[in-house]
């Protein structure tokens, strides 16, 4: 694949064999996934995603939220929304291995500033602050909470297809500004189509790179383009890139991780564990948390919304009759 | 979407709105789906199918092949093998709707001087020639056949990812000077990435337009690349589009032809028909047919290779063992 350009310019051969080698790769397979099973994982099956991602070289692994018991209470939510040191540490016990870990924090849905502590006495390596744009302010001070903290930060500006553009020039203008390492350009809804990824990512490039910072892709599957999505962005510059095993995340869920280490060709990332963790672990899951490409996402994601009547829709005795989501959603 | 310019190249806004009229959309759920069930498929469904695509406004629909009863026996492969003219007679009825019908000679495989007759006292509008590189000169005597009988002909270059630089310049060659009216980029094993499309698709728009001729796609599944890689041939310029219902094709399947109208935004296309199709009659198959993307398919997608040893494991009952087959593949 042709990964050495920055613009994706494309000759007729010799770009295809190498691979690039700043381009990260994050797993967020619990903590995507867990939008579909309120973040209750077992012990058994993250301390699974650890070790596969690890084993396969994956850069950094995202076990869940950081997010406030007081919104989220942790009777109707698993460990994996709070992201405890505690319960981190007894998954990882004294196997650390050379995988960097990080959590999501949400603006307005985190208590960052207590639940978030010195990194320096956390297993956590890099916090990942999550804000829609009108949330920016507040991402700001998260960001720099968790920088001052000692992490390595990065945010995502969630559901930029929703986003006029003249507000979202000056939200990747402060971003750019923070103390952020990377930027993700986020398909929220899983709308966007390649070239409107392409355009996007040269906004994203040209903000980010003025302050050295790097661009991260986070793609969803509503339309089947969650993957090559990811791959255009990678054409574009993005050097953060997420996935998750066999898809597992929110709806239609995310770019499979274990497609990209197939794409990637670097020679430290391996297929295989990925595989063996999808086959023992994930896909036994996929009937009952029923995540993965369905025609009620396919609709929400060509109308740019919001997975969430899909995920109801899908979770009702309706499953399977597809013209009534259709023509409610097209009302 | 852009689809209005021939290079692809897009400015902020503005070209995603309208649509190109001269794109037509192929479906060929029975023909590419006859792979899985030996092209048994009871008529009822063969006439849902036909109905769905008038309905929806789809320009053409292929009914199966055109192929030899002394190859494929007729007590082993159902009418849509052969698809004789009774056979699809008997689908339409006194019903001929606004659909122009093909169906599928492969080179070596056809008794096309004898079983294709004059397009005069058939219900066929084209015939699409379908080739390996090696078979170009039978392919062009039988696109000649089939010209002068009176059909609309197209070609199916099979397999390209397979062929060599300088083979597939004077094979495009060949083809451009036929009498064919498209030629089709078929991305046979589903391992082509996008910007492999793009390589290719400006050459076979160069081969093509010489001689007045249009670009087709056929893409397959095995990455889950065939939808974007669709939408990357048609901003090339690719003006004949294959789909089918939920992607039903050989082995990880093919666009799904809903999709596409999804992406198009033609005025003359409608979604909903092709829905209720889809819900009513394709998706209950899915399960006996097991058509769609797996890990079996995507090993074969990566390694350039046909199918067929992942659609021989996902038939027995060592599907799923995805660790076994990626395995014995990269012994």
């Amino acid at each position: 694949m042709n990964q050495k350009t920055m613009n994706g310019s494309m000759t007729a051969s010799g770009r295809w064999v190498g691979f690039r080698k700043e381009l990260k790769v994050l797993d967020c397979t619990i903590r995507d996934g867990g939008l579909m099973n309120s973040s209750y994982f077992s012990d058994e099956i993250v301390r699974a995603v650890y070790d596969a991602c690890a084993d396969a070289g994956i850069d950094y692994m995202e076990f869940g939220y950081k997010n406030s018991k007081k919104i989220y209470s942790p009777d109707k939510f698993g460990p994996w929304r709070f992201c405890d040191d505690d319960d981190i540490k007894r998954i990882i016990g004294d196997n650390k291995r050379d995988i960097k870990l990080c959590a999501m924090a949400d603006a307005e849905k985190s208590d960052y500033k207590t639940d978030i502590i010195a990194k320096e006495n956390s297993p956590l390596d890099m916090i990942r602050v999550a804000t829609y744009i009108h949330q920016i302010p507040l991402a700001i001070d998260m960001i720099k909470d968790a920088t001052d903290k000692g992490y390595e930060t990065t945010v995502n500006l969630m559901a930029v297809s929703t986003v006029r553009e003249s507000e979202l020039d000056e939200g990747l203008e402060m971003l750019a500004a923070s103390d952020a390492s990377a930027i993700y350009l986020v398909d929220s809804f899983g709308s966007l189509y390649s070239e409107q990824i392409r355009y996007l990512m040269a906004k994203y490039m040209r903000a980010a790179r003025e302050f050295g910072k790097e661009v991260g892709i986070h793609a969803h599957n509503n339309l089947q383009l969650a993957f090559s999505n990811t791959i255009e962005a990678i054409v574009d510059g993005a050097n953060m890139v997420d996935g998750t095993l066999a898809g597992l995340g929110r709806g239609a869920g995310n770019c499979y991780l274990e497609m990209l280490v197939g794409f990637l060709h670097n020679p430290k990332y391996r297929m295989r564990p990925l595989l063996k963790c999808v086959q023992d672990y994930i896909e036994p899951m996929r009937e009952k948390l029923g995540w993965g490409f369905d025609y009620p996402y396919m609709a929400t994601g060509f109308l740019n919304r919001h997975p969430k009547s899909a995920m109801e829709f899908n979770e009702s005795d309706r499953r399977g009759h597809i013209v009534e989501f259709y023509d409610e959603i097209n009302k």
